[in-house]
């Protein structure tokens, strides 16, 4: 009898903890990560600076709020196989970094692998997910990036089950980040594991000579897009499709960051910025704290955009928002400017996936245009202007009534 | 600099301790298990009065040296999540059992689950794989059985690699026996993985109303011989197709009895003995301490035996043996007794996949019949008996010279 009230506290208290879980996503997460910019680099002081750049620079106030560690902050494990960070790069320890980017109001974020190494060679969590999940909850951790290198032998979804019920266990809630690359269609499956999973290749980190740097096309913000435009169903609130962390500031022109980062906000995708906070420029903080863009990524009906046409390489993209609202956006593939023209009363623009039609035949919208900053009219004129190479137009459109 | 010499002594010592574990089941393993008669009923005064039986029965004398605790020894796991034994149930400890175990000259085995609980719903090992094996390790384990109950979204293949990999982690030499039960063809990659697997469901345990029984047919021995006769080839020393533990004693005729243990050596299988050690009768003490037959199945070829021929359900099985040697086995299917005719010299018997044969038209063999325990003859005479129903007769074949 004893034996089965414990073992009913216990179903129980997993059932408790499992509901933690629940809504820590309900729009897509915001943060910072560290792999873009400092791959195996990192120590305390760049987090730390990366944090406190995070406030400083109103990335904090338009929503950003997760610093996450990506690869090779680990240490060796101690004698009973508990994962230690590394003491050259971490002195003070996780638990206080932890404390003092809790103390800035944000929240921290850590690295693991499903298998015996980490992508950078380091102590990997198989075989060890309820230790490890035993650590991040002491430390204060609140969302984990989960890779999958050297996973030989594992089927993913079971893998990524085996941590998810280690971080239940644990008992603090934690966003679960599944990075799987889309090898084994996490989004069929991912809903039920974690908040939010990739769903391609990394983002490109392109080789030109002995210089990286992000690409646009290949492995880069296109080729990305281009990828799975077939899952959006999957994608809603507390469980996103991640088409990978974003490369704004890291290289590419600013009409190309502003490109990435507006179909990121179209795709509802997951907005954690690559860069060095400490160290961006003017261009690259407007960009990622433009809060009209950043207000159609977090848009709470959680519908992740579409493209609805191309001509001439310029594609156009719609998603639905809230209130009968739509987001737009004109995406010029081409490296050259190009004349766009759109008459918005001979299209009706249908998302029967979630059930929503744009029929501008019968109702006219307002247009904002969010890198603009103001209103540049309504659906009833034809849209004529010319948009530069590599750049957008984005829009929030409000039905008149 | 220093880094790359921990990692490549770290490389090493992992390369040593997979050495450890080659070599620990050159021979198929012989022992005893609780399951079969005690299931979850296990306490530290059964697994002591079992080890003691086996000392003084003359198991130990025979080659039986595991004693290995099946399912339900499990306490809770403690603040750190490391496994403990239930108090109640062994109030001394594991590593006190196991010192004692050993002060016999014995060996011991202990049991888990590759899933979140095992099949008797105690704490599995999903998850938690190197802390298990660190406790194994510091009891003082030999032998793990390790189950494949509740293992949602695993990888049969992967899951058994997880765990092996902690047993090499935690550097002491045991015995892994893959329980699996032949769903994902563990021969084509237990090799690599353990010391034996198991080929098939559990060897029947038949409801008959009340009573429980092992079975002869459905799910028992004769079910298991014939379900797996395709994969001989991928047994040998150090990797043992595993038909499951033995029945005998446990409420079948003595001549079953005898049946399935010779047809256990005939297959070269895993000798686990499953009855209670401490009470057995003198026929079962017999059957089980048959030096001649054990034998067979402890040849150091370790060539699983086939099934020749067939006549009116009696089989024929021959397994090759050192030094030109065979064994012979007729089995007799029926449940009454059947006239047994065999004209040796009309034989050429071919084992093509261990390149062997037993050409009685050329050659002439000295026939011991190994539970008469005397010489009969030789091959140029015709065999010419009566065979009990689910009985045998057990043969080891001398070319005379």
């Amino acid at each position: 009898m004893k034996k089965i009230v414990v073992l009913v506290l216990m179903l129980l208290s997993v059932q408790v903890y499992a509901q933690k879980f629940k809504g820590l996503a309900l729009t897509p997460p915001m943060g910072w990560n560290s792999w873009n910019k400092f791959a195996c680099d990192v120590n305390e002081k760049v987090i730390r600076d990366c944090a406190d750049a995070m406030v400083k620079s109103g990335l904090k106030d338009a929503g950003y709020k997760y610093i996450v560690i990506d690869d090779c902050w680990h240490g060796e494990r101690d004698s009973l196989g508990f994962i230690q960070a590394d003491p050259q790069r971490f002195p003070s320890g996780m638990k206080a970094l932890a404390d003092y980017i809790h103390s800035l109001g944000l929240k921290f974020g850590i690295y693991s692998d499903a298998g015996w190494k980490t992508c950078g060679g380091r102590p990997g969590s198989r075989g060890r997910e309820y230790q490890d999940a035993y650590m991040y909850a002491k430390w204060g951790i609140d969302y984990l990036k989960y890779d999958w290198c050297n996973t030989e032998g594992l089927n993913a979804e079971g893998a990524y089950m085996t941590m998810r019920d280690a971080l239940y266990a644990a008992g603090r809630p934690i966003v679960f980040s599944l990075c799987e690359w889309g090898n084994n269609d996490p989004w069929k499956w991912g809903k039920n594991v974690g908040h939010l999973w990739r769903t391609t290749g990394d983002i490109a980190v392109l080789f030109d000579g002995e210089e990286k740097h992000p690409g646009w096309s290949s492995w880069g913000v296109l080729q990305i897009i281009d990828m799975r435009q077939d899952i959006r169903q999957y994608a809603g609130p507390d469980h996103w499709n991640d088409p990978d962390m974003m490369e704004v500031g890291n290289g590419m022109s600013v009409n190309e960051d502003r490109a990435h980062f507006s179909m990121w906000c179209m795709q509802a995708a997951p907005l954690m910025a690559g860069n060095d906070l400490a160290n961006m420029s003017k261009e690259t903080l407007e960009i990622l704290t433009n809060k009209e863009a950043i207000a159609v990524d977090q848009d709470t009906l959680g519908i992740q955009g579409f493209s609805y046409a191309m001509n001439d390489k310029v594609e156009i993209w719609f998603k639905p928002l809230q209130n009968d609202e739509w987001a737009v956006c004109f995406l010029n593939r081409n490296g050259e400017a190009k004349p766009v023209e759109f008459t918005w009363s001979e299209h009706k623009v249908i998302d029967s996936f979630a059930n929503r039609e744009a029929d501008f035949t019968k109702t006219t919208y307002k247009i904002r245009d969010l890198w603009a900053k103001k209103d540049i009219g309504k659906t009833d004129k034809k849209l004529t202007t010319t948009l530069p190479g590599h750049d957008v137009l984005m829009f929030r459109l409000t039905p008149v009534k």
